[in-house]
């Protein structure tokens, strides 16, 4: 490997242990050593990409809005409804994704570590898609979209802390498809309603279609999202 | 006061006590001397009513729901809808009340402390209005009570994170009032849909009915729970 190449993949190492150790224990009971032991790295190597707990924090914080990204779909409302159910997906297996979120829904993280930052990528992410379903005439004449965006984006975060807390994120798939069947009607034009997926397993399909072969062992490793 | 009075008051200020010191601290890192410094009580009253920090988390826990109390509406879609008004109100200013929705989504706390409790208490006691409104004939056909209230509980409770992540709850209501602005169209029969007030002052509304003499420095003490 060049000395590059070598230095992404060991930050990345470092990330996904700092997301496993920040899901398990939290910001405040985390330390730099936990993630070292975890990452089986050096502390020279860990230093040299991030200088603190904050900055770690912080990377895995933003690492989070890739986790949910999808391909492009002719129906915008579509894709935003994509967007959910994959990034729900991913975050029944990735770890450095559950350490993000676990961060992004964290009190105790100190003032250095923006984990408003998290809601606000969101935010500003689907405002972006949700204009072009806008555009396309997808929505019908009362809703704006930055109004409907953050309300999706908080009603998400609460909803799967509530699966977490009471099946272990089990029924995330069937609450997000609960959210969409409560939101779309209105939000969608009528003659969309019907033809919006919104199955539980809408998710699992995106995913399977986006890597075919990478579905049996789906997000094991993290590698690429998927 | 006689006894029983005194301890009932006691066991009250460290509740008060106990929920600004998790609030403010989270699970993992109070103690019970953090709170014992806040009650400005001594060891032995506090062991008396709560022997370890877990069962002192639990009945901070327990209190959440009591919060959500209103006065009965002949509407009881409107009743739920000012439950939700009332709480958010209340959860600006009463610690008892913030330390309790923290330690609910708090994934610190250990196995002793059934934090999803806060969730199934709430759907349980929205579930049973809900299913008045639908005798009343308020709700639409296709609405389930149970699927429509454990969404509303998991919006409710990522909506408040999201505006304490981002305004410290200023905006709150205002994310209450857009909540409602989406969801009512997919629940209530359209002849209730303009009737049903989901302005953002609702909650002040409410609670300035319920003791116009509590309204100007509501909630201060939290007693009583305006």
């Amino acid at each position: 490997m060049a000395r590059q190449e070598r230095a992404i993949r060991t930050r990345q190492v470092i990330l996904e242990a700092a997301g496993a150790v920040f899901d398990e224990h939290g910001y405040a009971a985390t330390t730099i050593s936990m993630v070292l032991e975890r990452a089986a790295v050096t502390k020279g190597a860990l230093y040299f990409h991030f200088p603190s707990k904050e900055s770690l924090a912080q990377a895995v914080l933003d690492e989070q809005i890739s986790f949910g990204a999808v391909p492009p779909h002719p129906c915008k409302l579509q894709e935003v409804v994509d967007m959910t159910f994959v990034f729900g997906q991913r975050l029944l297996r990735n770890s450095l994704l559950k350490g993000s979120v676990r961060l992004a829904v964290d009190q105790s993280a100190p003032s250095g570590v923006d984990h408003s930052g998290a809601f606000r990528q969101w935010a500003d992410l689907l405002v972006r898609v949700m204009e072009q379903a806008s555009a396309q005439g997808e929505l019908l004449p009362t809703v704006r979209p930055r109004q409907t965006v953050e309300l999706l984006v908080g009603s998400f975060a609460g909803i799967q802390l509530m699966s977490r807390a009471l099946t272990d994120r089990e029924d995330l798939a069937e609450r997000i498809s609960q959210l969409w069947g409560h939101l779309l009607p209105g939000i969608a034009v009528p003659g969309l309603l019907t033809g919006i997926d919104r199955e539980p397993d809408r998710g699992l399909r995106v995913l399977a279609a986006l890597d075919p072969e990478a579905t049996v062992d789906a997000t094991a490793a993290g590698v690429g999202h998927t």
